[in-house]
């Protein structure tokens, strides 16, 4: 869980962030904001801050906001019932963000690693505003904002977070 | 064909819409952005110019820039090879746009309705910036941008507009 003063914190840079970003939110998105923090109760080290715009069958949207060196845990998307797994393209619509994806591992890589959680894909791309790279099922991957954060649109299959996949066996996905 | 006076005079005017939205386009994508008319040469009425920023078998997202009053006009997206119709949500991003479904029809429509063109469905939905609303397949629709224009994102399946099926059979959308 995550305290009431921490939330209130988070919330409030949050939507400075969508400000900054010119990212209007309906009121209702706003109260709705989903604080991730895999159950670890250390978001401003690991986790992030999403606004689900649709999640039907078939589609899925998101505005994800992280606050400057957030990082969201390395993960990847299984099959789930059979189906193909979630594919999933980050855009950048403001500040930066580092993603890490299997590949040849960058030597010093620009992410500030968070040394109490395991990683093992070290392959960086580095995001800035227009920029996207599209995830596809099974594939490893972690981010995270540059020392200005990031908001970072979304766009794939249906979400089901409660499916994922995590490296670092501390993680607790806890789904909608 | 749009002449090449009337694209460079549309360019010109969406790049500077997406300037006023915030939105930000690598150099590549406004090479790219899409002029459609539909094969009618009326694009300042009947159009729209398009950026697509992926279009995978399962995922389709797209941002759409209407000037003030273009209209796209009425179509729905039936099944293709067996496989299910295109379902699209429209999120207004700037602007604002008026979008016709099938139900009750609205008493005196706020769109502009461009009279040469045929149209069936006028239940109107008023789209402000965070608004949004999600189109299923075999669902008749059509739009038009109020005085200001507009910017909406579409989150989709994938994008086959050579599929689509219009109301009016003057229409012939060229797919990409």
């Amino acid at each position: 869980m995550i305290d009431e003063k921490t939330k209130l914190d988070i919330r409030q840079k949050t939507l400075e962030m969508f400000e900054k970003a010119h990212i209007v939110l309906t009121d209702k998105e706003k109260e709705e904001i989903e604080y991730v923090d895999e159950g670890l109760n250390d978001i401003y080290d690991l986790g992030l801050q999403i606004v689900v715009y649709v999640n039907t069958d078939r589609v899925c949207a998101k505005e994800i906001c992280m606050l400057p060196f957030q990082t969201c845990p390395e993960h990847m998307h299984p099959p789930v019932d059979g189906k193909e797994g979630k594919e999933e393209t980050f855009r950048v619509r403001y500040g930066k963000m580092y993603l890490y994806v299997p590949g040849e591992p960058t030597k010093n890589i620009k992410a500030r690693l968070p040394k109490k959680y395991k990683f093992s894909v070290f392959h960086e791309i580095e995001l800035n505003p227009g920029d996207q790279f599209t995830i596809y099922p099974n594939t490893m991957h972690w981010f995270q904002a540059a020392e200005e954060g990031c908001i970072v649109s979304e766009f794939s299959t249906r979400s089901t977070d409660e499916n994922d996949v995590f490296t670092d066996e501390t993680m607790v996905r806890v789904g909608k």
